[in-house]
Order: structure tokens, then sequence, then C-alpha cells
């Protein structure tokens, strides 16, 4: 709970339009995307960077606990007051005045508070968009501080790739503004401060503002649905069309049959895309994409995609047991329906991992082995970017098992361990660390590195900011 | 000068074979590429990490300072002793053991002492490419302290955005090695270190090896060379060409009529590509590039930027006076024999500068037209990445005319303040700080990001080394 006075010295800087703290205005605020629920003292909606500062000051100096949020769409409880009552969470939602699009630069500088959806909703009507393309619907500001990365990171990267400049808010006294927001691409005079900002879930600063590289939006796009002879093929299949389509290829995304299988069990409006409706046990969403209209005698894309797929097909040993050129509608709209599907399949216990790229394969087929023996009943329903080495590998327990709480934080820390000490991998992807993955970070960074965290914490934002202890 | 008892502990570290001492050995260490010359106290040749650590650790405890040295072709003084003899240098040449290709990860683990041209022509055996594009060869170790682009940046970005991890020697008493080689695409746990590394000319510790990510060599190149309308007519050609060819576009550089005339004058071996032999007031080289061969039923390269470039010149209000397509090869010689030329042509006062994209042709202009007035007889020999914000801005003075170096001074200053303070751009683009614009780092970095810098440089190497005081 905030002291009374404290709370009347927010709504005098604020306006009281902008805070909110009956509870059933809190709620939203209070709960997370999928599993989260915590308390919060109080709601501020400031409008622009001066208010974020001025309140970000206040709280400071009187040694209130801060809480930035975003779209609240993460999942490992990076933007969600713990259950204390008495963090306050700034929620960018109101910063969303800026949008200047700077057609010449192909970039456009933007108030943090945006949709993504309502960023590429605009800019479309320019033939541009900002590349990051994700199931979920985050705020600009959320995507800057978990450097979110997507189904299209081989050809666009992420987020961090793409950030040209930010304005940040510092956890200090005088809720110091760090404006880096020059908007150039080459420019190399010291330390490119934003990188520090990127990633680390607002517990140096909250991103207030940014300036963002744009990409022409493809004109033309061809999808096709791969079956790998097996998964011994999946990187073979991947180093063919790399080679054979360059940086036409956009996305590579692996799918399990399990995960296929429950979107289009929960999804009804999904259309099964395999010709005769048996589900393979593993197949890869390939898209290519283009960014000009078929010229006169020019191949199509289809056609393009079409012929390189008869090509790796006939070549020596080849990868393929199967491949369906289809539309990008249905692909995409199965691709992105995974995560639902699996979501109301049973328990779930879902881990974001990364590898070298080689190795997401052989990960998921070691786990699936070693896991039924230990978690009898256990469903292994993996997907992801096996182009960048990203797996959400996903855990689907049987809802009739004894399964508490205590024996879920055993297995992602067996999952965990064998991910980062055996296969040299990332226990967080492309979900960043939040209080879920606090006692990960913890283990798993070495002491130099956890010393010059907290010590850059004290330089930076020393007060109380954040869900994670760095 | 060195004491008899520390060169003699070094030595027995390293091993005689891996030190110099003498006058003739050291001169080449201590001479910049351009115009830089300082004295050494002693040249140290480490041949792996742990080597580098223990020279490191044992300068630091006995106060000797440390200036770390890769190719050192650098222009800005960053990797040169100083005059006072008492610097030791840390030179990376040595470093050139480990060359490790992970086909599957498409990434190179490398130690920091190849040359850029021996791992592209390592590499060029496996299809396979560093892609960073540039007119000197550096070893890798400096391209990362000092994050360089190139003229293929619009497609494959800088350094920073192709480098997966890194392995560090911080500047401490223990020589401690920080190791952020995870080789993963996607990871983010926390601060992504490698960034306060690249770029930050080695003042915050030693870039010892590091992994890299590798793009397929193109198999098909197309170049062509532009003469635009006007100067108002670049951005419009610009975003014409981005529209038609989106990622196949892999250079647009503009060349001054100036520095052609220069680099012809003085290359005698370059061809004049413009067909009545009278060179254009500005040019752009455009090159195209696709990652396989030609297919059945597909245009070839050159035929598609043929297309290309006839639409834009069908176009109403095109912003194309000319246009040539010509051998690539014979158009890199001229691109890449520009530095020379300009150089050989007079006095030279070189700045490597950055703007938003729209703002270089503009800045041009503008000075074109102010600093004649200022300093009779100057040439302007800009050319550069008009693509991505940069320019090389060469001033040529003639060399029969009284200039010394406070008249550089005053010129240099002239020029980065209209850069930096009327255009919001950068006074270093993509070589890097050193002593020779520290003033200049000193200046236009605000006290709150001194600061910073100055806390960062404490938490990682508190001890004397490099060229740059942050």
């Amino acid at each position: 709970m905030i002291a009374e006075n404290h709370k009347n010295d927010l709504l005098a800087i604020l306006g009281s339009d902008n805070v909110l703290w009956e509870d059933a205005d809190r709620v939203s605020y209070e709960s997370g995307a999928r599993f989260d629920r915590g308390k919060a003292a109080l709601i501020l909606r400031p409008r622009d960077t001066e208010a974020v500062s001025a309140v970000v000051s206040y709280c400071v100096k009187h040694d209130i606990a801060i809480v930035a949020q975003s779209g609240n769409t993460g999942v490992v409880s990076g933007s969600t007051p713990d259950g204390s009552g008495e963090q306050v969470v700034i929620s960018l939602d109101r910063l969303t005045r800026q949008f200047a699009l700077d057609r010449e630069n192909r970039s456009l500088r933007v108030d943090a508070g945006f949709l993504l959806s309502d960023v590429n909703g605009k800019l479309a009507e320019h033939g541009l968009q900002f590349p990051i393309d994700l199931s979920a619907d985050p705020r600009l500001g959320g995507m800057l501080s978990t450097n979110t990365g997507g189904s299209r990171f081989l050809k666009f990267g992420d987020v961090r790739r793409n950030v040209l400049g930010i304005k940040v808010v510092l956890a200090d006294e005088n809720g110091t503004v760090l404006d880096l927001m020059s908007g150039l691409r080459k420019n190399n005079t010291g330390v490119d401060w934003k990188h520090l900002f990127i990633g680390t879930v607002g517990a140096f600063g909250i991103i207030t503002e940014c300036e963002l590289n744009l990409e022409p939006l493809p004109l033309q796009v061809a999808t096709a649905l791969l079956v790998p002879r097996d998964g011994a093929a999946v990187m073979p299949l991947l180093a063919a069309m790399e080679r054979r389509l360059g940086s036409y290829l956009s996305a590579f995304e692996g799918m399990s049959g399990n995960s296929m299988k429950a979107a289009l069990a929960h999804v009804p409006s999904l259309r099964n895309p395999f010709s005769n409706g048996d589900v393979a046990p593993y197949a890869i969403l390939t898209e290519v994409s283009r960014d000009w209209a078929t010229r006169d005698g020019e191949q199509s894309l289809d056609d393009v995609l079409e012929s390189v797929l008869a090509e790796i097909w006939e070549s020596a040993n080849a990868p393929l047991a199967d491949a369906f050129v289809g539309p990008p509608h249905d692909l995409w709209a199965l691709r992105h329906a995974l995560s639902e599907g699996v979501k109301s399949s049973g328990r779930l216990v879902a881990c974001d991992l990364s590898f070298r790229r080689g190795d997401v394969i052989r990960f998921c087929d070691h786990m699936k082995e070693v896991l039924p023996q230990k978690y009898p009943g256990i469903t292994v329903c993996d997907f992801g970017h096996v182009c960048d080495g990203g797996v959400h590998f996903n855990l689907v327990l049987p809802a009739d098992q004894p399964f508490d709480a205590e024996a879920e934080k055993t297995l992602r820390a067996y999952v965990y361990r064998t991910a980062v000490e055996e296969f040299g991998g990332s226990y967080s992807a492309e979900h960043g660390i939040g209080r879920k993955n606090q006692a990960f970070y913890d283990r798993y960074t070495d002491a130099h590195r956890r010393a010059l965290a907290h010590g850059l914490k004290q330089l930076t934002s020393p007060a109380k900011i954040g869900t994670v202890r760095f």
C-alpha cells in the first residue's frame, strides 16, 4: 500500500486521469499474460518522457519501488508487480503521441507505448514495416527491453539490430533522461549505450521513445511446408535452402507433429495442410519473400520456390521426404496457432531455449528420449526458429496426473541444466528475464559478470526498479 | 623507457621470440597508417588469450601503461603509442592459431589476430564470407574494437551486427578473461556485454578471440555507375532502387567528381568509366548481388539491373541523368582507389562523418558553398556510403599554400561543429575514436554519458590501457 500523501503527490504530478488505484482498474496491470498475479500500490500512466521522469524522480526520492510495464504480454514475470502491494506500476500504455516517419532515413521516431500491430498497420500505407514478426502483440517499450526475436530473425534479425536510438529515463533522484536518439546508422564515438538498455527488462532505466529502422514491406511471398527425411536431415535441408535462396529466405520454422496436432485439435478454423491428413512427425514452414512485384520475364516467387524444392528433391541423399507449396495465410495461421494449441492441451511447462544452430534438433531428440522415462505421459511439443538456433521447447503433462509447482520447478531446472551445461545453450532465447527466471540468472551467470551488472546498475539506476535483481 | 627488471620479467613470461625492443624492430608498431609517430617501451606479441592475460596482469600490477594494437590501419591514433616511450604495445599479430569453422551454425570461431583478407580468403573455399568490405586490410581485433562499417553496410550491417561472441582480457590485476563466446544468435539473459567492448577501441579490455556470423558468398554480382540528375535527386534515386531491388541491393556508394578525378590522375591502372571521358560532378556505384547462379527461366542479374534502371529512367521526374552498367571489377577498383587518389592530390584533411540519410547530400552541398569562401583553393573530395548516412568528407588544400597543424585543427573543428551541431551528425562514423579525436569526444559527449563511461571504465579495466580517456 502507498501512503496517502504519496498518492496525492503523484496525482498532482500526472493529473487524476492518469493514475489508477481502484481494485477493478488495477487488475489488468497486476496480471501477467499467462500465469502471473501480483498487487500494485498504484498504476501511473504518464503521457510523455517528461512525465515519466517526474514520477520516477518522485518515487526514487521517496524510496517507492517501481515496475515499468509495456504491453504486458511477456511470460517471465518481467513487468508485473510482486504480491507485496508496495510497487508502483509505471505503464507505457499512454505514451502514444509521437509517430514521426522519416522516409529518406527509412526510420521511425516513435513513443514506446505503441502496439506493434498499430505501428505496422500505419507503416503498411507507406510500403514499410518494423520487421519483427511475433505471435503476440506487445508494445514497443517491452519489445526493446526484452529484445524480442520472432519468426523472421533469419532475414531481419532481432529488435536490437533494428533500433537506431532510444530515450531512456534512469531511476535516479533526478529521473535523468538519457537522450540517445541520434537516428544515425553509423556512429562510433564511444560507448553505444543503447545496447545496455535493450534486453535488460527495464532494470537500468525505462525506454520511453525510440527510433526504429524500417524495411520495405515484401510485395511477394511464397511459402511451403517441408517434411525432412528425419531429424538429421533438418540442418542439411536448411543449408540447401540457404545456398539456393540466400537473402530471399525469410523464415524456416520447425514444427513438431505434437505441436501441430495440438493446434489442429484446439483451433477449429485451421486447415490440415497435409494432403492425406496425416500430420508428419516434424515439418518446416519456410517462406521466401521479395520486395518487388514480378517483372516481365521474371519467374513468379511460387515458381522459384517450386524449382528450388525440385532441385533439392532430386539431389543425391535428398534431405526432403515431402513438400507442399501452400498459401501463406493457411501455413502462417497454423504456425501462429501452435502456442495457443499447446497451451490448451494439458499442463504446460514452456521453455524458451536457444543453441548453436546444429544443436537444436540434437537437443530435442535427446530430450524426447530421456524425458518420458522420467515423466511418464509427458508430451514434447517443440516448435520454433531452427534457423537461428531458437526453440520453444514446450512440455505438456497430462491434466489428470499429480504435478504441482514444486514438480514443475524440478522439471524446468532439469531442462535448463541440460540445455546450458550439456549443450552450451541459453535458458532464455527471446523472452528475456524476470522474476520467473531470476534463479537461473543467478546460477548460470558467472560471478564476474554478475558483479559487473551490479556495478552497472549502481551507475545507471541505483533505485528500486524492475523485477530482476542485477 | 621500461626498467630492465620489467623487461626481463616480460621476456620470461612470453619468451624472447615474442618480445621486440630494438629500435628497428619497434618502428612499424610505433607508426600509424597515415600520420602517427610514437615511441614504445616494448612490443609484446602474445600467441594466445592466456598469454595476453599474463602480460596484462603483469603490466597492471607494475603500473605500466598498455596500448593494444591490431592491424594498425586505423586513422585516429587509436592503436599507436604516444611519444613518451613509456607505453608497452601489446600486438595481436601473433594471435592466429584458432580458426574453427562451424558450417551448421554458419559461424567462425577465430583468434583476433587474423587479417580480414586471410579470413575471407579461407572462407571463400567454403562459399562463405565475413561480409565487411573495406579499402584497408585490418586484423579482426581492430575491426571489432572500432566497429568498422564499409561499403556493403546496406545489406550486411557493421561488424557489431556480425559478431556472435568475444573473449576479452580486462586490464585489472588478474588480467581477467571474460568469456562471452557462446556463439548463440538469440540469447537474452541479462546484459549483452560484448556490445560494450565493440567500438570502444580497447579502453575497456583487449578482444583476443571472437565468433563471427558468416554470410554466403554471392554467386552473381552486377554493378552500374549512376549519374543522378542533381544533388536533390540522390535520395529519390536511392528510394527508387530500394523499392525495386530490396535485399538484392548490396551497395550504393556516392563518389564526387573531384574524388574520381583524383583517383584517375594518381592510379594509372584505372579505366575512366564515363563513355565520353567527362567525369560527372557526382556519381553512384551501385551493386546488386545474388547468392545463387542464374537458373533456367530466370533473368541474369545484369538484365535485372538493366531493366530496373530503364524503369527508373522512364519514370516521371526521373532522378537519373545517365547510367552505365559496367564490369564490377573496374567500378570497384575506382571506388577503392578514391582514398589513395585523394591522399595523393594535396594536403589532406580527412573527416569521417555520418548523418541521417537525407542529410548527407545537404551537408556536402552546404559545405561546398561555404568552405571555398573561408579557404580559397580548397577542394572537397567527398565520397562514401550515402545509403547508410556515412560520408568520407575529405578536404584537400593546395600543397603550395601555407597551412600548418593549427590551421588544420581550426578547419577540422569547424567541419565537426557544423556536422554535429547544425546537422545532428556524427564526427566519427566508422573510424572510432583515438587520441586524434579525443577533444571532440570530450566536447560532444554530454556530461552524464562521460560520467557513465568513466564509471564503466573503473568497473572493467581500471588500469592504464588504450589511447582514449573515458
